[in-house]
């Protein structure tokens, strides 16, 4: 979505490459991230990977969150997200992320990738680093850092989201897997909010 | 360890099968618990499958979850464990849970069983079943019905550990995978007393 309305409203005057680029410089960024991680990728060096000019990854992709996120077809761009969670009142801001995040999971096709991701980072040596470095850098650490709050405090809070949804969909343990996301927005809220508070 | 010293203690008169027998009651539960589940697999069954006497596999195991304990390589039994979380104040059960789940963890020998049995459950759906009704009958449900909370609150509690241990060894994450137990207990066992107190 993101990619695509970026590239018609950046659309330049000269031809933007075959239907199978958009496809290559993916496949190279995949590729790029596996190997290197998500730090030391570089649009310059998957541009030369898929063969293809780097103004012409730029056409696609505005920036490397935004590959990544196309590359892993990841629902959402924190680029975009993360605006969006912050503005409003701070006091609020567990409820904000705690719904956010189990609204997104509730749609299968939402979940799909963001399970995948989380399979690939259990069980892939070699992945993880990108995996790790993408979370922390274009995530946690921005929120926490616009938050004022220690990484680790984030990083809690995010391990309790992040176990939720795991024994929600994964694990599937009952009553966890079929009770409302309202319920419990109200139980977890309190508990992200705690960690995400002002010191 | 547990199984070893019940079974010196019962040790019969009669003589305990050759050496491989435990092996082989061990690969017959396995076989066992992955088709039927962990509720639908009994000792009866695991012994036919092994072709030796039921009275043979009590000798080895005393229950059904001390054999599913062997058979994952577990390193604790919940039958032992939670009587020894329960004692001790009400209002420090968060802290001693935290404590225990981390402690235990931070050794690699006891740490690694977990993280397979974790890794299995999210990429094998025919697993998924047995591990969840593990967790769900021997451990949470148990936890939940002795401080009488709903076992909803138990696997949000569960929840922030699981995903704190996920997020500690397996993405590990900086400064989370590198910070020392009692600092993260200090700063998670408000959140799982919050979920474990009366209500």
């Amino acid at each position: 979505m993101t990619e695509q309305a970026s590239a018609s409203r950046r659309r330049p005057g000269r031809r933007p490459g075959s239907a199978d680029t958009r496809g290559q410089i993916l496949a190279a960024a995949r590729e790029a991230f596996a190997e290197k991680g998500f730090d030391k990728a570089t649009v310059r060096g998957i541009a030369r990977r898929a063969e293809v000019d780097p103004a012409l990854v730029h056409h696609y992709f505005a920036s490397k969150e935004g590959m990544f996120v196309a590359a892993m077809e990841l629902p959402i761009n924190p680029e975009n997200v993360i605006p969006l969670l912050l503005a409003g009142p701070r006091e609020e801001i567990g409820e904000r992320l705690t719904r956010f995040v189990l609204t997104m999971t509730s749609e299968a096709a939402a979940r799909q990738p963001v399970l995948a991701l989380m399979r690939t980072a259990m069980t892939n040596e070699r992945m993880v680093v990108m995996i790790r470095e993408f979370m922390t850098q274009a995530l946690l650490n921005r929120v926490a850092e616009a938050l004022g709050i220690p990484p680790l405090r984030m990083e809690l809070a995010f391990a309790q989201l992040f176990g939720t949804v795991l024994v929600r969909y994964v694990l599937q343990l009952e009553p966890l897997a079929s009770v409302g996301v309202e319920e419990l927005v109200e139980l977890l809220a309190p508990t992200v909010q705690r960690y995400l508070d002002p010191l």
